[in-house]
């Protein structure tokens, strides 16, 4: 099992945006869905065993469910499409499934924080001044905690100071591209046991 | 130097499509478009060692130039009207720069793979069957050949099976997740080189 949790710093917390113009209205909504993209698409079919947390502006989360998820195609329009739909569908109450596999609710970082490490995940802040993944003991059941195009806020690495920080090379890396290098990574590690394993 | 050459088996060769249907009447150029962003794009810059080849239905091939590229910004709309631009431009005598750094001529496969060899780069065919690239000998002047989401065709394979074939995890990626995958095995590579350089 493994989680990306992304921090929406300026991703609108209402529907009212235009998806001809997710860098500008949207603030920067096409990050987020190129997020989604790298955390599920595979080049036929979708990772069932992955969860994706958008969490927009420490207010509103998204949980996106791979083993639920349908209507997800990798283009980032048609994934914000998605996201609009769930602003529309969200409530200040319970949490609202908008189509299926996509949760909209009000949430904030530690909530999600708390989450998953109840599901059993060791959470890995991806920070460019980490140690290098490749080096390092890694979970297979695994959350990564990944910033949009802005650096985290003081208050976010208040609450992320105590887990351990990775970094995955030695430039600094769109948020997507790094949920591309975490899964390979894993998949590299899961694919060298397996084959210990068949040996 | 690195080059991506990307093959476009569906993307129309005019501009009549619409930025709103990337992935349907424009041929799937939403893959286009991210192999763009992901060869170029860093969190707050871009990539100025990088050339970008789409090669659209082995005819016309577009050439983006991260040394002179202006106007790139990461999200697949953007990039996609850049290219709707290139092939506005686009003549059948020689080839014309349509918005700095993007280039549009007649050109195959074959013309791009032995402009890059003139270069002196080394090409690489990444394929699912090939030896991982962590293990393998990687000069750091590469070219890579990656097809959109369709299979390479028989006679693309033709073409590509005298170079070495280079894999990249267990799983079917997405091009762009390919190219994310190939830049940073090189600056890790490029990387431990400099420590190793400044010790």
């Amino acid at each position: 099992m493994r989680a990306f949790i992304v921090l929406g710093h300026k991703v609108p917390l209402t529907p009212n945006f235009s998806l001809n113009d997710l860098p500008g209205s949207a603030g920067r909504l096409d990050i987020l869905c190129r997020c989604v993209t790298a955390a599920f698409c595979l080049s036929h079919g979708i990772r069932r065993d992955v969860t994706v947390y958008l969490v927009l502006q420490n207010q509103i989360v998204l949980r996106l469910e791979g083993s639920w998820l349908k209507h997800l195609n990798p283009d980032e329009r048609s994934t914000a499409a998605l996201i609009q739909k769930a602003l529309k569908a969200f409530r200040a109450g319970g949490e609202i499934e908008s189509t299926p596999g996509i949760f909209v609710a009000c949430g904030s970082l530690p909530d999600v924080l708390k989450r998953v490490t109840d599901e059993g995940l060791t959470v890995y802040w991806l920070h460019e001044r980490g140690s290098p993944m490749r080096q390092a003991e890694l979970k297979p059941n695994a959350a990564f905690v990944l910033s949009d195009h802005l650096e985290f806020l003081p208050e976010e690495e208040a609450i992320l100071e105590s887990l351990p920080r990775l970094s995955l090379g030695p430039l600094s890396l769109h948020a997507d591209h790094c949920i591309v290098l975490a899964h390979n990574e894993l998949d590299v590690r899961a694919g060298l046991a397996s084959d210990r394993t068949s040996v």
